[in-house]
């Protein structure tokens, strides 16, 4: 298929689409649970049949493409040259296993290293964030207007709960000068919430797979996304990660200095 | 009108459905935002005219009644005798102001000091949880199974911010024995999530307007709320409430008493 920033933003919400009305079913039914890391890393069955399908329509579309995937069922991508595709078949396992809602599915799509095209799937809620720097940015077929550059003191924050709990990166200053702290368990739907400027910010250890969407989809909007240390993201490894308004990311920036 | 648990069932989810109505079209309005106690503690325009309007309802329906409500246009309550109902017109101003969802209206109605009705709207999602004791949990018109009792262990909790960042009575070693820690930022959204299974435990410094329709919802739905010293609430006072599923609140009271 063409590799246009159009074509893939419709071929990427036609899968999301399609794997949103399989997960709306599965909520309902049993699930087999596994663990990764520990006892709150889960797994289930839907990720790994998610993600296998999301890989195939990949395969199909985009042969010469690469996979960088959550489950193991991509390649084993050593650099980001021609078109990299990101799965994560389910953002909040944990939210999808004892929530039902607030969980998501996303495809990040990066040319030569450059964000292209990202989609991300409320389930729930029926809702694709889709588009990138090219094309803007659309929830199902709406444009969404850029969220304004609000300062931390204005804003919601989320904040990783194992991040807050240990005040890693002085956590608790940046908690203190905004106007609080939620924290909603899904880099998917928190992504989400920037978005639509619910929130102004978003701080957590993220794989490439949890970040490569929401990356893509907040830089074709105005927000910004960066590491710790002010350096661009490495999209081929995991590390702390800082989304939001400009205003914020750079408040945040100077107090995460401070705790050196 | 008349005091029995149906009367004031229809009467309370009529008043929450003209609220939830009337508040969906506000959150895309100005709002006038003004702080109470700190600068995060809001208050809007919309927080009094909502309160105004329940109250009158209230005492046109119930005269005899008296009302423990926030923002001031109730009664001077010193003692539960008869028929008093608690209004809290917008929980989480927080989320109405800067999200736009996430927010609720509640009304809580004892009689003799027993809880007799409650009612939530998760405005948003148009969703009413009401009833009581003696006729069970709805959400809308479709009645509520109990939600199972599950453990810390296997279940989501919701503790406030304020508590976690501090540690305050070891919410962490709480989180940590728990499936994962989230922040909602309103209790009636979060009553709502107990009611649903979706999250097994709440802990928060609650007011009686906070408090007092989620009470009579959990106990109606086989949950249990107590103040962290294990004693029976106190309806007429702010305190530290743990409402949860049997099993996690003795959990969760064990682990309170260790701090000391």
């Amino acid at each position: 298929m063409e590799i246009t920033a159009k074509t893939i933003d419709k071929f990427v919400v036609n899968i999301l689409e399609e794997v949103g009305n399989s997960l709306i079913i599965d909520t309902t039914k049993d699930k087999l649970v596994d663990t990764k890391r520990d006892r709150n890393d889960l797994v289930t069955n839907f990720d790994k049949s998610t993600e296998k399908f999301i890989v195939s329509m990949i395969k199909e579309g985009y042969p010469n493409s690469t996979i960088v995937s959550e489950e193991g069922f991509g390649d084993d991508v050593k650099n980001m040259d021609g078109l990299v595709f990101f799965v994560d078949p389910i953002d909040g396992t944990m939210n999808f296993v004892k929530r039902g809602d607030d969980f998501a599915s996303m495809i990040g799509v990066y040319l030569d290293g450059k964000p292209f095209v990202g989609g991300i799937i409320d389930v729930m809620q029926k809702r694709v964030f889709h588009g990138g720097p090219e094309l803007g940015i659309y929830c199902n077929d709406k444009k969404l207007p850029n969220p304004q550059n609000k300062s931390l003191r204005e804003g919601l924050i989320d904040i990783s709960a194992r991040m807050v709990l240990s005040d890693w990166l002085n956590t608790k200053e940046i908690v203190k000068n905004s106007s609080g702290l939620r924290v909603y368990g899904s880099a998917g739907i928190i992504f989400e919430h920037l978005l639509l400027g619910k929130e102004v910010m978003y701080m957590s250890y993220l794989a490439p797979w949890d970040l490569a969407a929401g990356r893509v989809l907040c830089e074709g909007a105005g927000l910004q996304v960066t590491s710790v240390d002010d350096t661009p993201v490495n999209m081929l490894k995991s590390q702390v990660v800082i989304a939001g308004t400009q205003k914020v990311v750079s408040e945040v920036l100077k107090t995460v200095k401070n705790c050196d």
